[in-house]
């Protein structure tokens, strides 16, 4: 089944679904909510639609017999709180930042699987069932060669969120766990030079398949909980994203530098026409990542980065 | 009617035009332009579609008895030898900006009329049938920060186009006539933050009706002709767009000066929730208007600019 839904975070079928954790009558959901019956009546319906079992009995009311596992309220519970104002949650998608693209800012995208999910440079992001793929909308007042720091923003957030499994960055945007990537956060801009927006998209490896190169949390944590992940991502770049815009981003810098995985390797940086090799020694004020080469010191601020 | 086409600029559909000024059989048209007799008939047909009148007589072959003022082949005899590689034409679109997003680099779109013409920060723009309303998409080898001097350079490119009417520069990226409104340029930026697209669209009244802060070049000229207008521009158009590529941004910037039209002028600029208020003296490397307010001297990026 094919399934999607637009849910505000302050829609209270988050609420009716923790009443129907136990018998309620239509009448007392419906005194509790604030709501008519009938709007009661739909919202249960919308409820199974989304894979909830209800049970309804004469006299008893209703309750939830049981729940999928993750699903569009989980998903409200999760970024409640947070900076996303809408959820917008599909199945199945081409790709949550290409939908993101068109919605407000702060409204959250979250997609099941992704046919396109799209990984940087035009690349394909494997998106196979039980990850975590979402973009997130913002409209952000920074000037246009801040953005980037967005990106590495982002990946401090996402490297916060799961510091559990000792996750490390490597630059520009990839996170790793014992040195294989289990998130990507692909930025892209859209819109008016001087009134634009950006979508964040975040992918992460959790119960999917990977290939070699990459990891996934159940490997390390066969307790999984995507809900949970999502909530503590979301908390993270909330935080994050404040402390940007509030121009703190020198203390964003640094927690960069302390979750560096790439700081002080040997690397290869494929930026445009031109290749650095040499040793990555830091991450400037710019964002910029400083290259001590055979040839002098280097500044690069975007490409494909390899260790060697 | 509503027509839309796309041609590529190396497509013999002009030079069958040429040709067919004159009676001139299918099997002569086929062997000039190389051509089976079958496309030959082909290409016959998409020019009747496009509104030329096309006669067809038994031993004389075929020749053209009326043309459209303006058409697709205008437009394409417009831009050869610039860098647009294929044209989008339509008679009606919302936006060729929206559109011209969709399409690969150096593409141009053109619609005869727009009806949800898309000016700065959201705002309308009127685009009457009767005026130049087009957009170029462009993948521009600069960095996030350098985009806005695009915008300033695509404004000395129209300036330069429309010299002989003595057309200046209002800063940001209105191009003026005797101080009154006669092209707006709007910039969009699309795709990821290390490989996006540039959309540059400009609307230019020609001879559509306008509202009374603007003006027309019909009013100065009334011997205008749409191609000849169209080929100007993106003859300049092309060369400061390989001028700036080239790192020549400060050459351009001094010819911007030179054309402004708001250095020296007492101005009010609001950008986003300040105002600056004082006298504009100078544009300086990064593109920013120079304000000298009471307060002191400030730096500008980007707003509304009335004059006072």
């Amino acid at each position: 089944m094919e399934y999607s839904t637009k849910i505000d975070v302050d829609d209270n079928i988050v609420e009716i679904s923790e009443l129907l954790k136990g018998w309620v009558s239509g009448e007392e959901l419906a005194r509790k909510l604030n709501v008519s019956r009938t709007a009661v009546w739909k919202k249960i319906k919308r409820l199974r639609n989304m894979g909830y079992v209800i049970e309804g009995a004469k006299g008893k009311g209703y309750r939830i017999v049981s729940e999928p596992k993750f699903s569009p309220i989980s998903v409200v519970r999760s970024v409640r709180g947070s900076l996303i104002k809408t959820v917008y949650y599909y199945d199945v998608l081409d790709s949550t930042n290409n939908k993101a693209r068109e919605l407000p800012e702060n409204s959250l995208v979250i997609a099941e699987e992704q046919i396109m999910g799209k990984g940087r440079l035009g690349r394909k992001w494997f998106s196979k069932k039980g990850g975590l793929y979402f973009s997130i909308a913002l409209k952000p007042e920074m000037n246009l060669e801040d953005i980037p720091k967005l990106t590495l923003t982002s990946g401090v957030a996402v490297a916060r969120a799961l510091e559990e499994y000792q996750a490390r960055l490597k630059w520009p945007n990839d996170v790793l766990i014992n040195g294989k990537k289990v998130c990507g956060i692909l930025s892209e801009i859209v819109g008016e030079i001087e009134n634009f927006k950006v979508i964040v998209g975040i992918g992460i490896n959790v119960e999917n398949a990977v290939p070699d190169y990459a990891t996934n949390l159940k490997n390390l944590n066969s307790e999984v909980n995507r809900a949970e992940i999502l909530k503590d991502v979301i908390e993270q770049f909330t935080k994050y994203y404040k402390m940007l815009l509030s121009r703190e981003w020198n203390k964003i810098r640094f927690e960069w530098l302390e979750l560096s995985d790439t700081i002080g390797k040997f690397v290869e940086v494929k930026a445009g026409n031109r290749t650095y090799r040499g040793k990555a020694i830091d991450m400037d004020y710019d964002g910029g990542l400083i290259v001590e080469t055979e040839e002098g010191t280097e500044k690069v601020f975007s490409g494909d980065c390899f260790y060697i």
